[in-house]
């Protein structure tokens, strides 16, 4: 055995103690739980790559930000960066897939950032991709299913935005930008609810050199209603094309009772160069600082980088991290240390088989029960329920346990009540 | 984006594709409520670790099969190789957690062994442990986690094979073996069950070098009875401390009710120095041969290993690919290309609205329906289906939509039944 030598953690990695990590697994689940009702089944991949089926996905930031070294065989190989390189290349090897190919992802990616404010180097992402469908009703699929995973975790307000990057694309075209500068473009019409018109006017003049008619174009469409679309881009044969689609996406929102939390957002832009179609941002109405809890988009060129076919996708990636501080704010998770419901007190080794047989049947209904493991003073036991919250106890002396009987404690109002053994779980609801 | 690369995967790696993925899955959520139910919570720690943590606990050959590198910041670093050691760095770091702290954790460990039958790079672990209490009513609840899981997962006949470190200590000490010397007979003596005891003497003499005398005292000491104990070890204080603490567990078994599973089997030595009292192996009875698809024990002085004082600890580790290939075999987990239930079919647009209502429907009832992602051809609505493996189809045209009704169809019998729309879940008994 080594020397010893201080416990400690990367910087930019974090533990999840369970007070944390367990309502953070009950909202996974229950993401999990909603992607499958619609048909969603999970994918997983390694966390290693070779290297160069990552390198030249994310730009060359991203190819920075790569976990990325040589292993005992001399192979160049690093730590997946998303989970969506990854599924193109499963979609490579298994060309035989039957499409559509409905899947969801929750696992860890890794990115060397430099660590802050709620940015780490190991994070969770949380995706729903539909391969090889290039009908809108799998775009629209990714709103059900958005909206339906934050009606299951008890979010009431919240909003769905959506537009369509071939809108931005005939946007560009007509104001004659293309390239990385069309993409620089669309990063600073991204930050416009952040940052206001007036300062977006003025990056698109300094940062995009755009000239004023077409800082003016931007705006004009910016305020588009999406009914005006069709005329605005009566000459652009990609412009009405998006007009079509997303007035198709609202259509199918109604069709899918599901359009009062859908908006058009003609701003939201989305970074990535890969998006092709319906792009979304999703937002908690009383959390909106925080910024899109979900985000995705159609990229139907993306899975055609590892050579044969390109084809359709679109997708949803819910931000886990945001999305459980949002929840926390709004008071929709409960910190608890422990998934016990009840503790089972040991009176002395005389019982302690009953008290044994009083957690199996209250485990066989259902309640999570734990035996404490000892016996000793009653206090004691009561304390660590305490510290570790939980919730209620049970307590059975010789006497009670030959009447068939236990006492029931709960631990916060102190309240206590004599039950027969058959008729605890009952209390529980089980 | 790059020149196209060939999609390929790590040798020693797997993608779980959905048919796998999904019963795995089930199979670690029913673990997990299982390990919840007796309290244990889920506690995550990151796939990087600072180097040093790691280093110098799996011995020299561990130490080789880390996946370690210099990072972007020249920190030396390395993947998880197991859930101990990062269980320990975290009761290092956090000596306030509340005693016994159960904890469970379910997560990949790296390993750069040579790729081969049953053996990869990257796998899962599945441990619990209590961290913080000496008494065998800890080394009892493993045994009784371990039962529950297996009867969980619907395994009939399986045996709980306990043994005690202090016995083998005690042996050792008789046959004046120490150190290096005694783990080497320890691991000679863990293969008699599968190389048989001529063979076991052989080892012994050749490799172990123990003489004759010493090797008749190993074997007088396999063949007793566990009421023989106290008087083979009269002479020894830890014999008797071993032997003591093993009656406790099998009294504690009687009491648990599980004693008819647990069987005392004083061959099994598990080849890690660290353990100090407890030890266990788990064999389906059924498939003796694909090895312990449960093992663990208990370790009173590992967790000291950052500093601090060593603080008790027992824990039992699912071997989940192991287990799974099990269930497998005994037939008891089926493969599912998708978890749809029942796939919606679509008669064409005019009734798509009312298609997504009964999906709707059906998933608010709990079960998981999938409307089909186009219209057209119903031959082609079932055909993928049937490569889905998905069990059923909903039909409805506008006239059995207008008598709110709709078609049922078995897809494996092919017998459909006419119901109406609030009946349907029923059908699925939901």
């Amino acid at each position: 055995m080594a020397s010893p030598v201080e416990a400690r953690i990367l910087r930019g990695f974090r533990d999840y103690l369970p007070e944390v990590m367990l309502p953070r697994q009950r909202m996974l689940e229950q993401v999990a739980r909603v992607f499958e009702s619609f048909g969603f089944a999970p994918l997983s991949t390694p966390a290693l790559e070779y290297a160069d089926i990552l390198v030249g996905k994310y730009g060359d930031e991203g190819d920075k930000l790569l976990y990325r070294f040589l292993d005992n065989g001399e192979r160049d190989i690093a730590l997946r960066y998303d989970l969506t390189v990854p599924l193109a290349r499963v979609v490579g090897m298994n060309r035989d897939l039957v499409k559509p190919f409905k899947r969801y992802h929750i696992a860890p990616v890794w990115r060397a950032e430099t660590p802050g404010r709620g940015r780490f180097r190991e994070f969770s992402q949380c995706d729903v991709d539909i391969v090889g469908s290039d009908s809108i009703m799998a775009d629209a699929e990714c709103l059900a299913v958005g909206a339906s995973v934050l009606k299951a975790l008890g979010v009431e307000r919240f909003q769905l935005r959506v537009n369509n990057r071939k809108l931005l694309t005939a946007l560009l075209e007509r104001v004659q930008v293309s390239g990385n500068a069309a993409l620089g473009v669309l990063r600073t019409v991204d930050k416009l609810p952040k940052i206001g018109e007036e300062k977006t006017r003025e990056l698109l003049a300094t940062e995009n050199k755009l000239d004023t008619p077409a800082i003016d174009a931007v705006f004009a469409f910016l305020k588009l209603a999406p009914e005006e679309l069709n005329s605005f881009f009566a000459d652009s044969e990609i412009g009405l094309k998006g007009a079509a689609e997303l007035h198709e996406l609202l259509k199918l929102a109604s069709e899918l009772g599901i359009r009062d939390c859908v908006a058009v957002d003609l701003s939201i832009a989305r970074g990535l160069d890969y998006y092709t179609g319906t792009i979304y941002e999703t937002f908690l109405l009383d959390l909106e600082a925080i910024g899109s809890v979900m985000s995705g988009g159609r990229y139907d060129n993306l899975l055609g980088m590892f050579g044969g076919e390109s084809i359709p996708a679109v997708g949803i990636s819910l931000g886990v991290d945001r999305l459980f501080y949002g929840l926390q704010e709004l008071k929709l998770v409960r910190e608890q240390a422990s998934p016990t419901q009840v503790l089972v007190t040991v009176f002395d080794e005389s019982t302690r088989a009953q008290a044994y047989q009083v957690a199996a049947t209250l485990r066989a209904a259902g309640v999570r029960a734990e035996v404490f493991l000892g016996a000793g003073k009653l206090k004691k036991q009561f304390q660590y329920a305490d510290r570790k919250q939980i919730p209620f106890a049970v307590v059975a002396g010789p006497d009670e346990l030959a009447r068939g009987e236990v006492t029931l404690k709960d631990l916060k109002s102190g309240t206590q009540s004599i039950l027969a053994i058959g008729a605890l779980a009952g209390a529980f609801g089980a």
